[in-house]
């Protein structure tokens, strides 16, 4: 039974990671929580409206946030800004607002200034998602025991219900600045995603015999790139718009080490091949210490 | 029930490909076959002795291909050359010999000069892995479902029988020829682990701080990445040696791409980026088709 800390909820953006949140709220909460669900697209509206996870699904966004405690923003992280301008002026005296960007230092600078001095926007982000897409992608077990990062200097009670409200949801909460936050998503995410979304574009581009047997005899590797690449494309070009700096910066080490690779390889410099997919080893270990393997 | 295609297999190699075809006949042969394994590593007889999947261990490999109608090396594509060497005296007359080698090109030149001429070589490549490696590693159902590549330019009784076995073990077998396969396989499998060991690499360089949060909270990009990363390092050190030439043609086709990606980022090219981003999409749809996700 989830204790009621927030009694009305906005999520705002029905997507993966907005579904995921109503299909969790519904499965875990008594009937003291009212949902409002709003997305842009009416489509996705009238698919929740027919799933049944949200109480009230809103064709006026002005509808789904005015009574809400707690506003969460699952949008792209290039719409924030225009959507804090629109719902701004209509945010509830004392509501908590969050976003669930993969980008933090962008969307505080989007949304901060149409915040009015009575409402407390506190950014998030969750470490879950899959590579679908939409609002039927969504599932109530998305954030179980995945990290969802809160992004503040110093705890306060706001700071503290939200948290409770994210492991409510089956969530492990922890907080970062926003720049470390920025900083560690390049690496861990943006990057990963840029190269297999690269590597699938090579591929794409082979000759059409070549590439139908590439796609045929799609071995493991490959196969886990083209999964990781089948992400939403809005949501990604908007994630390299928005930590572009983070992003170009570990994206210079990666093509210094994998120039280093390339050399030995021409090289035919076994010993440094060996030693390089040797030490790989032990971050793999380590992750599958830490559980999130 | 298998039809006792040959009755007398020697495994060379007791990893994970090798443990997995043994683990696989016993599972689906009646007695009639009689298999005989080894390993240079002692400790790896020592293991498969004790799991008792060989109807023989041999303490000397003159002993594990001396009576066998085929014999398999599933081997490091580097060792291929002096193991053939060490090996070419004993084989049996009439017998076939394969491998499971990632690279064809480099080992039909190590491999063929020491195969007498009344002993048969017929390269093949199952495309089925894990992360794991070692005796311990292997199990019967590795092969299911999963195409194992058999390098011939036509069709023979000895080519027939070998698809036969591997279609036996589960596989769909298909026959192309070496340097198709080392393209396609350069593109499939080889860029892939090169780049996961590349960024997985650059991770591990970090500051030590934010090394360890990149471990905690790594996302499903990376911790992807660290599985691909994490497979054996001789073998993949002898898969890049081996194909050095496709893995560089199609390295420096990345490289471009990954360049345009970049300059599109740092101009901030966002319907550039979405574009780029959305075609990716495709080709996961045909791999979910052809069944091979």
């Amino acid at each position: 039974m989830m204790e009621p800390i927030f009694k009305n909820i906005s999520i705002i953006g029905l997507g993966l990671i907005g579904t995921s949140i109503l299909h969790a709220i519904k499965a875990k909460s008594n009937k003291e929580i009212t949902t409002y669900a709003y997305d842009i697209n009416s489509k996705h509206r009238d698919i929740v409206v027919e799933m049944g996870i949200a109480t009230f699904v809103c064709d006026n966004i002005q509808d789904a946030i005015k009574e809400a405690d707690l506003v969460i923003l699952a949008i792209p992280v290039g719409s924030m800004k225009i959507l804090a301008n629109s719902i701004g002026p209509s945010l509830k005296e004392g509501a908590i607002v969050t976003d669930t960007g993969s980008t933090k230092s962008s969307v505080i600078e989007d949304v901060n200034p149409f915040i009015p001095k009575n409402v407390f926007f506190i950014p998030s982000h969750p470490l879950a998602g899959t590579e679908y897409s939409g609002p039927k992608s969504g599932f109530g077990s998305l954030f179980e025991n995945r990290y969802w990062l809160i992004i503040c200097e110093y705890e306060t009670n706001h700071t503290r219900n939200l948290a409770k409200f994210f492991q409510n949801l089956g969530s492990i909460v922890e907080t970062v600045s926003a720049e470390y936050h920025d900083k560690i998503l390049a690496i861990t995410s943006h990057l990963p995603h840029l190269i297999a979304y690269t590597i699938v574009g090579t591929a794409s581009d082979l000759e059409s015999d070549l590439k139908n047997d590439v796609i045929k005899f799609s071995a493991s590797g490959f196969r886990d790139f083209t999964r990781i690449a089948a992400s939403d494309p809005i949501m990604w070009r908007d994630v390299f718009l928005n930590n572009s700096e983070a992003v170009l910066e570990m994206l210079q080490r990666f093509n210094e080490d994998l120039s280093d690779l390339q050399k030995a390889i021409r090289k035919k410099q076994g010993k440094k091949l060996f030693s390089f997919f040797s030490r790989t080893r032990s971050i793999r270990k380590k992750i599958i210490e830490a559980g999130q393997n």
